[in-house]
């Protein structure tokens, strides 16, 4: 097993603890609060202890860069709106992602405890990290959870030459019994963004599928790819538009027409985003529920395989193998990413903890 | 333009009123209320206007057989409970799936009005037509609209054998100002299930990606096809399994376990669904909204158009196209549901409309 871990240079392994204090102790530094500054370690790192690092530390030194620009404010207090008894409105007055979504897990949860559902619209925030942390929270207070992030366009739209709408997610969550949550959280693209950027660093041919020239013609050459591809054509394209118009429409906050104007502030990174919760008690017994969707899980896991296949995963499932083999050892950082986190943590006089290896 | 049509053999044109009053006449002889006869034919047709023929009148003589078999109430009263201020469950004690469904789009507005957004979730009913319809009847109440149908199993799930989970739909609709509104309808498969029943009728080969055979594999052999493949892989899979668990779970009506258990009733055809409304004025002037709306719209449609397209489209612009020009000229029907259709109103004494052409 060490002789395993030492043959790999590439990766430096952070203890998942250890890692969430650097990254509070970081934001703290730089003037978020000790509540707020733990709340956006907590969002990045369940990202790295579930596999999705393209959310996770490594998108802190793009926070802070969007701090010294303004976009995002280290100390801003989220407000809420709360028009009628279901629905709530933050405002994150650019606050970091994770602050936002969480305040407005919270109201979700608050709305569907008093009116059996609750909404809450995200205005104006910036990179929210994995959506699906905010959705599983919500699933863990016995709700089902549905979310959605919009942002700046970075996607492909069928017939459309260039980046046209945002690689926007959608992530729902269900509460379970005796199995864990389930954890649907997907992209409206066909690839992650930074699996794509990893091919293409590589000079690795991409998959035929996933991306488009700057002339709006599918390629496979990873010099020529500019823009990736919705799922399903149409539909992925469509579902990220509507979210667009649900998220960012409903926050009196578009960004979409803002973006193609052409105008520098259209331009700007933010984000704004929804999320819902459903309060499953006001339905039907909880446990009835989580029951159901126990036996829904054995059902799909118990059909026979196809050729090749050895086991049948649920939405959420492999996420959280990952989760668990991280939690027991360490999160495994690119050098990279390692470099620039312990040299920020440096300036700031924030304490490194030591690698497990 | 009447040479064109008579070179026409193959349909049958029916103006929409007239295909409205045979639907509703025939339903209506069934023993279905006059109120609840107009509600399946308003819907029914409403998806042939748009071109979704999959979706309309052909479907009745499927309507009428699950009323033989007692998988279907004509005359069955719809029962709602309403728990919490807002949400609504609606139980469809068997009805045709327009009568269920149109009552929870009435129910999941009149709770939006209340809280700010209203939930209904529907329970036991049969086929529910193009579920846009209900989503687009809330859009035009000046709400933003989410729907999504779960049904029995016909739809590949990743690794897995067979069918497995259902092509369950999902809709969303969002009004607009000088724009019509705009509505996404989509089918969690790459392709409709009554388009692959085309092909492989015709014998023609699928394109790739649409169908798996019996083992779980890959084909494009119309005579190997068996399941229809979910969009984007595990992404729509994953979405019609948690579109299950949130429609049949809150419900207490689960389909998938049932179905996979093996036993006849979980064979036995049923749906259930929900609707949710979201009530733009509680969140800010629907005018500002709609106005943010048809600039989204306008941003999308002015992009430069990649090589070989000329007009992008907004999803539900197409419908829209065909709904115009159908509304105008008639709807064209194939000669066999023209033929079911007229053989069943003849028994049942239902007059027979003339065909425009």
């Amino acid at each position: 097993m060490s002789e395993v871990a030492t043959a790999k240079p590439a990766k430096v392994t952070i203890g998942a603890a250890e890692l969430r204090q650097l990254v509070a102790g970081i934001f703290a530094a730089r003037g978020t609060s000790p509540v707020d500054s733990f709340t956006v370690a907590e969002a990045l790192v369940w990202a790295n202890l579930r596999g999705v690092d393209s959310h996770g530390v490594s998108r802190v030194p793009r926070y802070l860069e969007l701090f010294d620009k303004g976009e995002s404010v280290p100390d801003a207090v989220v407000s809420v709106e709360r028009p009628r008894a279901a629905i709530a409105i933050v405002d994150a007055h650019g606050a970091p992602g994770p602050v936002a979504m969480n305040r407005a897990a919270d109201e979700a949860v608050a709305g569907a405890r008093e009116a059996g559902i609750g909404w809450a619209s995200v205005r104006g925030t910036v990179h929210t990290g994995a959506i699906g942390y905010y959705a599983s929270r919500i699933a863990e207070a016995g709700m089902a959870a549905v979310g959605v992030v919009a942002g700046v366009p970075n996607m492909a739209y069928a017939g459309a030459k260039g980046a046209a709408v945002a690689t926007s997610p959608l992530a729902v969550a269900v509460p379970a019994g005796k199995h864990e949550l389930v954890l649907l959280d997907m992209a409206t693209a066909v690839m992650a963004l930074g699996r794509i950027a990893q091919l293409k660093a590589a000079g690795k041919e991409l998959p035929p599928g996933v991306a488009l020239t700057a002339e709006g013609e599918p390629t496979t050459d990873p010099a020529l790819a500019k823009v990736p591809t919705p799922v399903g054509g149409a539909k992925g394209a469509g579902m990220s538009l509507v979210f667009e118009m649900l998220a960012s429409g409903l926050a009196a906050n578009p960004i979409v027409p803002s973006y193609h104007s052409g105008s520098k502030e259209g331009r700007r990174h933010r984000q704004n985003g929804f999320l819902l919760a459903i309060d499953v008690a006001a339905f039907l017994p909880l446990d009835e529920f989580t029951a159901t969707i126990d036996d829904t899980v054995d059902a799909i896991k118990s059909l026979p395989p196809a050729t090749g296949t050895s086991e049948i995963l649920i939405p959420g499932e492999r996420g959280r193998h990952t989760a668990r083999e991280r939690a027991r050892a360490g999160i495994p950082l690119g050098q990279k990413v390692w470099r620039e986190l312990s040299g920020i943590a440096g300036k700031l006089d924030v304490p490194v903890p030591a690698p497990l290896s």
